[in-house]
């Protein structure tokens, strides 16, 4: 059985070269940022990863979350964990020094997501809630509700979870029907069910803060009708402590295909007199409220897949060089030479890992514009970063996630029989990874929000913005004659995108769901060709360190070879993405529901 | 929970039309398989899979099948379904009439597996491993062990297992250790262990007999040393019933990912004296031996990718039409439509569905050939017909196995959260598809199959008479404007798998291993390609038959949509696999094991 490796020289890499993370230093709030720093803390979260949290990844697969009447038990193991995590100060790495936060950049959080994500990615479902409801509880709740609940929540002390979903109302909010009634008092009464609520109910942290989506009496209907609240587990005593238990509990935890280690709980509000709440935000301006933490909750969905897949990539490895079966062609293989000698695992294993390398540069690169959008001195910068992660988020999110999907299953494939068989663990990271296209906006929302909102609202200018970019890239490799593989493929691609991009602001004229129908193929095509993008310039800059590289030189032979194979190989699905965009809309829209129902 | 009703319409359609079922009653041997007796045999397997096995699929899957010390039990029910089963006559569908058999054509039992593999793939197993034994039995079997074991086996009465892998043998059956030696009676007694044992052990019939792998003493080394054996459970008595324990035992099951109602057991050999085996074939002839079943065994995987496949088609389209959720931006949608309205979620269930017809095309069709290659009364017909199955083979097991990883994801993602939950039942065909391509052949093994063993061996010859054979549809399709798309796309197809096979014709001048390192994607395209091919006849005879279809005209219309769909947004791919093989072996074998293991 392998243990996990945090990849530290990959992540430095794209921190460094792609994501220049020297350079965030220099933005007001992040001057301690250094990349002595973020290398010393990428350090310590390595270890603190696979010491603590991977060994648990497994067990808590098999002993997953349990329900019981007095509340839900979180895995053997996992309460110590947690109690490390937050005495190591992880919770709060990049929270606001106001409220006990390190202030680190969004990339710094990234990168450690990625190793909470990839040891124990059922456990790391813990802190990535409570980040989004920190951030919204930051943004909006007034002078007496952070006071109170804030410094608790980003020292990790309390956790928060996000209660959107009802049994009628999940992609789509309008339909929410928990209610919220005045109490007199400034607070409220809840009255609801929610679903599918990570981490809902636990015994890991001294109280849970649900941030609750629900209609106050009169409220407009639909998703202009929806207000937000804070509604603690345990109502707090005059010293400011957990004291009496609201009128809310786990009715059940479902029983999942993977991630047993994150429950995910049916939450009753009002069983009695009312679950107390406090809002949060105007009145009916919940889901406006809920846009502020969109971006970063999608952007960690990317990091969750990227995490999974490094975790399942470096089993599939260990094992392709420790399993030995066959004899390869390769004549220069060894007589009894492990299957990594197979060209075929070999494709495998660089189908996985150069995917991997592209979704890192996509997740930085991308958190290192969010920490610019929201730091930068120039309000034409942070406007244009704003732009370019508004534009990539839901490719982050999606392409990411997708990506997971194959990856993870190339994961068990290289096992071959074993990797069925579940105490080997590659089959844990298959079902775990099936969730992350579904939840936090299903990868169908993210490609109609890429084409139905980012593309056709500003008219494709941030898409062109980004186009630009790769064509600089593009003329930068023409001093590179090595890489011509990557020139080639990008240049296809910056010409593939540029012709699919102006179709759909063109079927955009026509009606958006002409426009969309084939959304999920061209956020496809935008991830495919940004990821080579990123890893033309991950190319170039290994190629000029080769030279002098010393023992480092296989480190940057990998680097320039996976971005090779990645435009070799994955490349050429561009054209395919961009066939079923430009083959247009009628193929899915002239096939009605009856038709499909026939037979 | 939708129910799983036997798609029979979709069936008869592609055995009349597209692997023309008629003509097989004329071969000798099948005079019987009138169309009508193919359709009568239909509807009954359709209601046996829909009211006898496909209730037992979610139940087996919970409670799987389970090891004690007594000897491993089935899933409950499943002891009575196979009784039924048996007492239908199922299991002899198409042995035949001389062992009782009903001697129906390949076709036939094609079309029944995909019933038994949709409503019940975990017990669809025991069956299909069956069928491989007395396969061999019946080529290979002396007249003393064909009459002592063949005719139960043919009812169903005794089960057959087949006994290949051990933990050091795996896809390289060269290193065999199982001994068997000589008991002086002319039986043998076999020592050692085998892994991955499909229904190895279990409690639905008096028997199980194994055809088992071993090695003669002083058997030369690697494949030429192994001898082909039948090791009964219990052996037989004065009156050839079961009657003592054999030296033999199942010492644990796996705990696997899916086909939990489908025991894996280790099967033990000789820990007493040895277990009693008979030798089946010539000495030494094992894997020769093996070969007689090999194209049967995987064309069924194939069967089983579609079977697994429809299943997670029809919960998944029942879910669409049932869930509501969201205003679809269709203006002629009804106020509360169901999923089944949006733009994103037709896509998906038609990405499931049209690669579902090109999968039953290809299965179907090559079952035709494979009866053709064995009936035909011209020598000439027999081999053309014997060349075309050993071409696509490789391409039904794989290529059919990949898809259903597809859809089967797919399946989940139409359902949202639902499709996580265990209960949906969506997961389940998520898990049991993931053996598929593992099994019987690794997927990879099936491309090097393609490449190494079919093309390079007649360079080329098969490939370029089915080339002939696409090209004369397109010709046809010159008579059919409304199906440009189709024939733009097959024509495509056409040049593009014409080029690639070139290529790789070429390679293989330089070495087997620069032609088979992208064989998989050569596969890919050839599966691609082929299912366009066969939906472009699907097309031509659905467009064929609109004009007078009345009250049919709705499932013509969706034949012809499904067939557009494909050609749309499916035959695409086409370009990314091609563009794989075109950009050559360099970008996977340039990157030697040590460069991979750097970082």
């Amino acid at each position: 059985m392998s243990d996990y490796h945090a990849p530290l020289r990959d992540m430095l890499f794209v921190m460094t070269h792609l994501a220049d993370a020297a350079s965030l230093a220099e933005l007001p709030g992040y001057e301690e940022a250094t990349p002595d720093l973020l290398s010393s803390v990428l350090d310590e979260a390595g270890r603190f990863g696979s010491e603590r949290l991977a060994p648990l990844n497994q067990t808590g697969d098999r002993d997953g979350a349990r329900w019981t009447p007095e509340g839900v038990l979180s895995s053997p193991g996992f309460a110590d964990a947690y109690a490390d995590f937050v005495a190591g100060g992880w919770n709060g790495l990049t929270a606001t020094p106001d409220s006990g936060g390190m202030g680190l950049p969004t990339l710094m959080g990234s990168a450690t997501h990625e190793i909470w994500n990839a040891a124990n990615m059922a456990f790391a479902l813990c802190p990535l809630l409570s980040a989004s409801a920190i951030k919204l509880l930051e943004n909006h709740g007034d002078e007496a509700l952070t006071a109170a609940y804030l410094e608790k929540m980003v020292s990790g002390e309390w956790t928060g979870t996000m209660d959107l979903t009802e049994p009628q109302s999940g992609s789509d909010l309008a339909t929410i029907r928990t209610r919220a009634e005045p109490a007199g008092d400034g607070s409220y009464r809840l009255f609801g069910q929610k679903i599918y609520i990570t981490w809902g109910e636990h015994d890991m942290a001294a109280n849970t803060i649900h941030l609750v989506l629900a209609r106050l009496p009169d409220a407009p209907t639909g998703v202009k009708g929806i207000s937000l609240f804070l509604v603690p587990r345990y109502l707090l005593d005059d010293n400011g402590e957990p004291g009496t238990t609201n009128d809310m509990r786990a009715a059940s935890i479902e029983h999942k295909l993977g991630i047993h280690g994150s429950p995910t709980c049916t939450m009753v509000y009002g069983e009695a007199d009312g679950a107390v709440g406090y809002l949060v935000g105007p009145e009916n301006q919940g889901l406006r409220c809920m846009f502020t933490m969109m971006n970063a909750a999608r952007h960690k969905m990317g990091v969750q897949a990227l995490g999974l897949s490094d975790r399942a990539y470096q089993r599939a490895r260990a094992y392709a060089f420790d399993r030995v079966q066959g004899r390869p062609a390769d004549p220069d293989a060894p007589a009894s030479a492990p299957i990594a000698h197979h060209a075929d695992v070999r494709r495998m294993l660089l189908l996985m890992k150069s995917q991997i390398d592209a979704m890192r540069a996509l997740c930085y690169v991308t958190a290192a514009d969010m920490d610019r959008a929201g730091r930068a001195p120039e309000t034409e910068d942070r406007r244009r970063h704003q732009a370019r992660v508004d534009l990539l988020i839901p490719v982050v999110k999606a392409w990411c996630t997708e990506a997971a999907i194959e990856i993870t299953s190339l994961g068990v494939q290289v096992h071959g029989g074993m990797g069925y068989v579940e105490e080997t663990g590659a089959a844990q990271y298959y079902r775990d990874a099936r969730i992350i296209p579904i939840y936090e906006g299903t990868n169908g929302i993210q490609a109609i929000d890429l084409v139905g909102r980012k593309l056709l609202r500003d008219q494709g200018e941030a898409m062109r913005a980004l186009l630009a970019d790769m064509s600089a890239t593009r003329d930068e490799l023409a001093a590179h004659a090595e890489l011509g593989t990557i020139r080639t493929a990008l240049s296809e691609g910056i010409d593939a995108l540029g012709t699919a991009t102006e179709s759909l602001l063109e079927a955009g004229k026509l009606s958006g769901e002409q426009a969309t129908a084939n959304a999920f193929d061209y956020l496809m095509l935008v991830g495919t060709v940004t990821g080579g993008w990123l890893l033309a310039r991950q190319a170039m800059v290994a190629s000029d360190a080769l030279d002098k590289a010393g023992d480092d030189r296989p480190f940057y032979e990998q680097k320039v070879a996976t971005a090779t194979f990645y435009a070799a190989q994955i490349m050429p699905r561009l054209h395919a993405h961009a066939r079923v965009v430009a083959n247009g809309f009628e193929p899915v829209l002239s096939v009605s529901p009856a038709m499909l129902a026939a037979g």
